[in-house]
């Protein structure tokens, strides 16, 4: 199938802890890409693949702050411009790899690998639970052989806990009522449901520590920030005056059509100072990740992302559809400016993408566009 | 390469062995298929893939006789027909995944993939040598990587014995004698040989006990009976008054164009009561199977079935060819009818299926056909 | 991507240490071929493929000097005719199999896969470092993952040497200097390159047993002799008024458009008397050519051949860029001959290549030309 994804976005291309001193070779949206820490402590994005011969410069080397291609030794700099070439005195006017505007905000590296020269004029996403105020959180990473809808429909529909998670659900629920509300803007949908009192399921009396015989009320909402976050919340009211809440950051980054990095955190606002908690609820939800990617694949492996989102539509699909239908948009419109912008390129006027970058406020590219992206 | 398999006609899905209480997956003629057998003892085969979003259904569960889908729950009964849907009060009209006409006539469970409706108007062929009746059988299930008219052509030209299978060949037959005869109906092949008197086989001594110092004629003989189904037959006369049959049955059950189910049967006639006549065989049995394997799926890696059926032909090929004719005729009866339906469907008239259906003696579908299948 | 490999030419098909008695089947320009070697030390290339049902004759045997299929059991001469059919007392008229011209200079074994008739009017090169008079040599053969031109790219640009085998350049050297030369033939390309005084890496010290406290000149040259064929030379100059030469040949055969046989052999012309350096020459170099490998490999990986080939040309592609013309036109002139034969065929008229048959001194075909190929 062809990539479903929307390219002028932010997403997670790593985990701060995965970009070290070293080199990091990832796929992001069908590109390689390497990623490496300056000593000031900033990350770099280039393509990887070196603009000669085409081998991955995330088997090469850093050297004084470039980036050494290990075939040839060409020397980029953070900007992705070629800047020496140990066999010959001077560079080739225009050599360049590109480089990928890069944000840190712990625990994410977010990369935009959309349109040169507007990133700026986007924001990755406030992840607040995820910042450590008030909050405790940790995650798991795996990469799985799914579509990326295939990953945001499945969190966006959680009518699959019950069978898919028989264990985690209190006991009692057979199923999950409907959706209280599903509010759409133009680039976000958000869910709410509210839960029948019922009794604890074992990882939320552990995690918690509230009587086990006792109905607590819970509420389950989710947003889809974009198409590279889903969050969603679980709070289960105390009965004591306290509200434990927890947080679901799924980070969904497409690797290409049929594969999908998934940076999964799970974050809580209470017991902060019992690691043993902590310990507890990572495990879990490992154990409830691992039982989710099987599912995703299976989707993926029997009838693939064009043959699930053909199926029939329930009343539980109320924010996927309305999630496809904000991502059929974004699609158009990366289309339409491409077809736009080639009009306009044939019949030899300015380019819309010109005249946009000319307006922006954001940083401009600082090289000459490499032809190749 | 296109399918080149006929859907209207019954194949073995399964030994009845492999379909207990579970849920058994198997992929038949290209499409997912789920079995399953009710507490009556009947064998379901539904569409192994849930209408909503695709998950297989045989990594769900069975809850008093209907089908649960493990993602999200919706419920089929043995007509495919979803009957519950527990995020939702009532089930959206007309969701159903296929169901497949099943019968079983042991040891095999066959199904019927082709046009819905039509599976009355034919029969699975009889299998006396498995019934049991006179016979002792026993058999081996293998997924092989190979086109399935690679399988039959291998078993409608047995002069590849001397070579294949040099242990199991009569000792002084260096090669085995041109047909006797071909045989042929507008469905089926025979084709007959009989052989110059031999000394025994190892593997034919130990079998019937016969003195070892004389020699004795055979024949053999083989019918492809469909394109499920070729059935050879082995006869040693005793020259004690007693004819030695031996039969093997070969049902062929594509799975995608370039693998095929084997179901391999081996029945014998005499020394009944003799169970160690029965490991012997079915040890024997098992080696030459592999042996033809090894034979089939180096033919499909070097030249795939398109490739080895433009080699050329030998007077050992007439039952090949024959059978090629029948199974080109039958794709063409499929093709045309799809063809003659389309147009009478855009020109507004009854269509030839609707009209076929409403004449057939047969079960009709009991639910509103899904537009997918 | 389609096929970019010339197949008029001589190509290595195996070391005659691969041929010996037995049946060696080996997959060259996209064709399954059969090797084998006669009593009279003769060695016979044939088409892989059985003509009957396609069963790879490798897997068969050899009798009486015919080569038996493993299948039915045809029988096949040294020119590729089918000479018995067990099942039947005549052989069909024309049935044969494709023979391959063959000529063995040892250690190699070359084939011709071009057209046929053809070969008699190009000899393989002539290699006289491997011919054992005044020279030792050794060699390893690798199938590795990518176009065969990444191949002969990575050997015509030494100037990767320092990032892929920093052990192995003598120290001091940084990098290569550029070319001295570039010559060119219609067929070939040789560059020189003359390096400043350096002293000696330690493998050269260890082969030479030249004093190690002291700068060396060198010399360092190559050949594009065929597409099959590139040779290089690296010289050290004793300042003993010896030269110490060593040469590397990399036959460079294509498996198919991503897989290539490497027939890569070493040689010197000093100490010839000494086993100690021959071993740890070839150790050297054995460890060279995985380090070259997995480059390559990963060029393909990342890039493929059109990716790598569509780069950015520094100055040391010099060599790079006059191959790829010379195979470009060795491209064109093969598929323009085949435009041409077929207007001519079509047109009545005799062929271009009956009139070149005609009138070529070489050895005709002896059967009646396969139409298949």
């Amino acid at each position: 199938m062809n990539p479903n994804y929307p390219r002028d976005c932010w997403y997670v291309a790593a985990t701060s802890d995965e970009v070290g001193s070293g080199l990091f070779g990832r796929k992001l949206l069908d590109r390689p890409v390497v990623l490496y820490r300056l000593e000031s402590g900033e990350v770099v994005a280039l393509e990887d693949r070196c603009a000669h011969r085409g081998y991955p410069l995330s088997k090469g080397r850093l050297e004084g702050g470039l980036l050494v291609c290990g075939y040839h030794g060409l020397r980029y700099d953070t900007a992705g411009a070629c800047v020496g070439v140990p066999s010959q005195p001077n560079v080739p006017y225009g050599v360049c790899v590109r480089a990928y505007p890069v944000r840190e905000e712990p625990p994410f590296v977010w990369i935009w690998p959309g349109q040169p020269g507007t990133s700026s004029l986007h924001s990755p996403p406030q992840l607040p639970w995820l910042s450590g105020d008030g909050w405790s959180s940790s995650g798991t990473t795996v990469c799985m052989a799914a579509n990326y809808m295939l990953v945001h429909e499945h969190y966006l529909d959680l009518t699959h806990i019950p069978e898919v998670h028989p264990e985690e659900t209190p006991p009692g629920l057979e199923q999950l009522p409907p959706l209280d509300h599903v509010a759409v803007s133009e680039t976000s949908v958000t869910y709410t449901r509210t839960l029948p009192p019922a009794e604890l399921a074992d990882w939320e009396a552990e995690a918690t520590g509230l009587p086990r015989d006792r109905k607590y009320k819970r509420r389950h909402h989710g947003t889809f920030i974009s198409p590279a976050i889903l969050a969603e919340g679980w709070e289960i009211d105390g009965d004591d005056g306290q509200l434990y809440e927890q947080a679901r950051i799924h980070a969904v980054t497409p690797e290409s059509p049929t594969r999908t990095h998934l940076f999964s955190r799970f974050a809580h606002n209470f017991a902060l100072d019992r690691a043993l908690v902590d310990q507890h609820l990572h495990a879990v939800m490992a154990k409830v990740m691992r039982e989710d990617v099987a599912v995703i694949e299976a989707v993926e492996a029997t009838a693939g992302y064009e043959g699930s989102a053909s199926g029939i539509h329930l009343i539980a699909d109320a924010g996927v559809l309305q999630v496809r239908r904000i991502v059929a948009r974004m699609l158009a419109t990366e289309t339409g400016r491409t077809s736009a912008e080639l009009d306009r390129a044939r019949s030899g006027r300015l380019s819309a993408s010109s005249t946009r970058l000319r307006a922006s406020p954001g940083r401009q590219p600082r090289l000459p566009r490499c032809p190749r992206w």
